[in-house]
């Protein structure tokens, strides 16, 4: 029995048709997808009733139910030994934030080829279905896209965030719901105006997109008065004023 | 005769099957399609052959032949005011330096329905295709995309490039070939170390990518003996060591 192959791929932010052509395909010829609660995954029953895949469900929910990394790449590296071609379906780019690298890597270790295709990062593409381009000429030149999963301070923060209040460009903040009141008051603290425009949009892209303009001094209590859930997005800069 | 619409299509890196569903799905049905010489636009005239469509190239080549933005606008609104949908096939995503906004303003000043499709955008997935992740768990929290058109400390710039190196992720400059050794020394000066891991890569995705792996001290030095030429993205951090 020769070894199958990986495919990790970007689904975009929600909506089924911004997964890549490339990825769709990867997603058309696949035996067995690993998915999670993140990017396009409503219409993925569908596919599958008209071949036989089998999907594996390893949904991480924040703060909620672990399915732990590493069963994710013993998962992967079981089924392509086994000579099945595996896609592992992630929202937005497996890059960003993605933990796609270590999955690549978990690949490698057993010498199965693994291919990885990009996809529309929701860091972007979020803000944008919201009428929020991320940049614009004239106004910024530069962007800025960070987790906020760790509170600024955290000891295992890597974020500079006094530093990104300098830089002057568009701040887009992925999987920072629960720490958005130390992350904009950290932000404030540096030197970045209150009154700096900012947006939070909430499952962008898909049927249940909500979108709420406000400034950074406003953001926090504008999140918690919406319920703002994750997944959200919120953007920081003179861009979300346009 | 009624008006017309106009879909910005983000066509991703440059691999044809790196754009969307739907930007894909945008294209099959345009009567107009506006290009330039960024993005997928290998396979346009293929798809066009079996379809009546008329591709127009604004082409803004670096330096070279200018179609100016206020001719493309006007291009835009046209044809859509002649009852047509237009399609704006942009390189990587529309609103990451791509002066989607403003084709979308424009647009809006003549009341023509404008939809965005967002797309890869070449700053995450050009580096992600020569093996370099954006973001890495426990390595990088955060990266930022910067337009290098203009160099360091010109009056226009928007960039404060030594609060970027101060920042502490990762650093993807797109535009940057031509001010590479300009941007590298106001890095260094800053405090970013010269042998901080680099790479750059030219015409990534496509069949004629290339990509050389560096630090942020020789990296200009690498672009010039390699005849490094746009499109081109050049990505500064410890990921590019990865």
């Amino acid at each position: 029995m020769s070894t199958g192959h990986v495919t990790l791929v970007g689904g975009g932010p929600g909506a089924w048709d911004l997964i890549t052509l490339r990825g769709m395909r990867a997603l058309q010829d696949a035996d067995v997808i690993l998915t999670d609660h993140l990017g396009p995954t409503d219409e993925l029953s569908q596919l599958c009733e008209t071949a036989e895949k089998t999907v594996i469900d390893v949904s991480k929910l924040p703060y909620g139910r672990q399915v732990a990394q590493e069963e994710t790449n013993r998962l992967l590296v079981e089924h392509a030994l086994a000579g099945r071609h595996v896609v592992r379906l992630k929202g937005g780019d497996p890059y960003v934030f993605g933990r796609g690298y270590e999955e690549l890597e978990a690949c490698r270790e057993h010498a199965i080829p693994c291919a990885v295709v990009p996809g529309v990062t929701s860091a972007i593409s979020v803000p944008g279905a919201a009428g929020i381009p991320i940049t614009q000429r004239g106004v910024v030149h530069s962007f800025t896209v960070v987790s906020g999963h760790l509170p600024p301070g955290h000891p295992h923060s890597l974020v500079d965030w006094p530093a990104l209040a300098r830089a002057g460009g568009t701040i887009s903040v992925i999987m920072g719901v629960r720490h958005v009141a130390a992350i904009t008051a950290t932000l404030i603290d540096a030197g970045l105006h209150p009154t700096t425009p900012a947006a939070v949009i909430q499952e962008g892209t898909t049927d249940q997109q909500r979108s709420f303009r406000c400034t950074l001094g406003t953001l926090a209590q504008t999140m918690k008065v919406n319920d703002v859930t994750s997944p959200a997005v919120y953007v920081i800069g003179d861009v979300a004023g346009l």
